[in-house]
């Protein structure tokens, strides 16, 4: 147990209650608040909360007191990088994330979006703001069970184990790809070279891949195409982890049935970019993350790990 | 057990696959298409299926030889009362319905339903076929959690206890209002007389009444009252259930935070029907059961009961 006074820098900027449960809860501390990314005041802080500057980060593991950096975030990946990652291994430094924030809402966005494809809630949305019509043979015909329906996750973090448990009741084939397979998995898990001998077998192609130089373009042309024609492709990971041009392809001849996309590259998706009116191609903007009281379960999820970190317990959420 | 050849009056008008299935397997009776309601072939008939006219079917039971209705929906309404019991039960007649092959398609509807409105998701696409903004930060902060939410499901029949089955990982409470309670049910289930107590506390009402003299408006001013402000309202049950002008004005005084309805009184709903442009008011146009394979799994549901019935089984879905 340390009882002495940390340094916590921290750049977040929430809403008044959530700012007031931080500043309650860190009294014990020095809380230095910041709008910057990159402010000198890193240097001299024992940790930070927020969203740091990465080489900032590098700089003050390295030549500073930084031993903790707690992104308010799920994605890392400007730090996960081989600077960074010595900077922080000399100092025995860690760095968490707030994945298990996210992970929640996004499963659940992620259920939304099969159930809407499934039962064209968007497509009937459509007809309520358009023409008021009542297309309900046409899409009584269009919809569709999903059981027995098989679904392959790319990726196998909390946010698919959660989302596992989702799809549980309704009876689906439910397999994942993950870059190193445990054996553990609460469904069959395979290995990244595997995938193309289960792609043509899958309905569904759920990608929750993290943002990184090995995920880019992971759905490219190649993959489109050995996908079962007809399929349906969701991405609640990061928009970096598609070629967007083979996606366009895929939805123009018809290969791929429709797509759901929350990320794209880039963000915002310019009012001018094809996917906006690509058929079958459906948008959420970036929202499988959020929910009411974010701010608020972000702040409790660091100032867990702030009494872990006090008490020389292991941190949730580490990453680095 | 049964071999004499039965007289099969019917008026499904299906795709050629599953006409073809219906004629392969009632081969060895005699098999009457129809394309009416009120044919005169069915005073002749043994068993009717398809939707016979109620009045057809009376003097059919009561003057001919009919012993068994199948209809191919799940609503059985017109068939629901005094005249039509007596002359069944006369000549131990009985009517089933088609509703498990609808259980299924109508849960995951409403689950569709619940996510949909949770993650935002035809706010989403109105923005997609709009402006084509990227309201992420507007949506994120309206999206919320459904775990630890309370829903309340009006009726508690084979929909009912599948969406449960299907809601359970989501981690909400999830309680019930039937007629009658039998106390086996796997959620708590109450009678209607304690419904008012219940529904200040429920965050979803969720409507899958049947249509009924005694389910007419059963939704009305002072139910809508009686819920939690800034609830939410789904309909999967029939639209007569409900006073569409009540909810018309828990909508417009912001009572209700929103409602989806998969059916109205009438339907279709005219086009200048104020519910189309409500606010927060999201329509499915009666597409709740439908479901690709569906005329398939009617023919099938027909022919398992038609096994039943010359076998002497009981019948499966048998409500009358």
């Amino acid at each position: 147990m340390t009882n002495s006074v940390l340094r916590i820098w921290s750049n977040v900027q929430y809403d008044d209650a959530a700012m007031r449960l931080l500043r309650a809860e860190t009294a014990g501390h020095q809380l230095i608040l910041t709008e910057s990314k990159d402010a000198a005041a890193l240097a001299d802080a024992d940790i930070a909360f927020g969203q740091p500057d990465a080489e900032a980060v590098r700089q003050a593991a390295q030549s500073g007191c930084l031993r903790w950096v707690h992104v308010d975030s799920a994605g890392y990946d400007r730090f996960d990088n081989d600077a960074v990652r010595a900077a922080l291994s000399g100092r025995e430094a860690v760095l968490t994330n707030s994945s298990s924030v996210f992970d929640e809402p996004c499963a659940q966005h992620a259920l939304a979006m099969i159930m809407g494809l499934a039962r064209r809630i968007p497509h009937a949305r459509d007809r309520q703001i358009g023409d008021q019509g009542w297309p309900m043979l046409e899409l009584r015909a269009e919809s569709y069970l999903l059981n027995g329906q098989t679904a392959l996750l790319l990726g196998f973090g909390a946010i698919a184990r959660r989302l596992v448990e989702l799809l549980t009741p309704l009876r689906m084939n439910l397999i994942a790809v993950r870059r190193r397979p445990t054996g553990q998995e609460s469904i069959p898990v395979f290995a990244e070279a595997e995938l193309h001998a289960h792609l043509p077998l899958a309905d569904h192609v759920i990608n929750i891949l993290p943002a990184s130089a090995a995920t880019r373009h992971f759905v490219n042309d190649k993959l489109l195409a050995a996908m079962k024609p007809g399929a349906l492709f969701y991405n609640i990971g990061r928009g970096s982890t598609v070629d967007q041009s083979a996606l366009l392809a895929a939805l123009e001849s018809g290969k791929l049935a429709a797509t759901y996309l929350d990320v794209t590259e880039p963000e915002p998706l310019p009012p001018d970019h094809p996917l906006w009116t690509a058929p079958n191609c459906f948008i959420t903007p970036h929202t499988a993350g959020g929910h009411i009281g974010e701010r608020d379960r972000l702040v409790h999820h660091f100032l867990e790990n702030l009494r872990r970190f006090t008490s020389g317990e292991s941190l949730n959420d580490r990453v680095l």
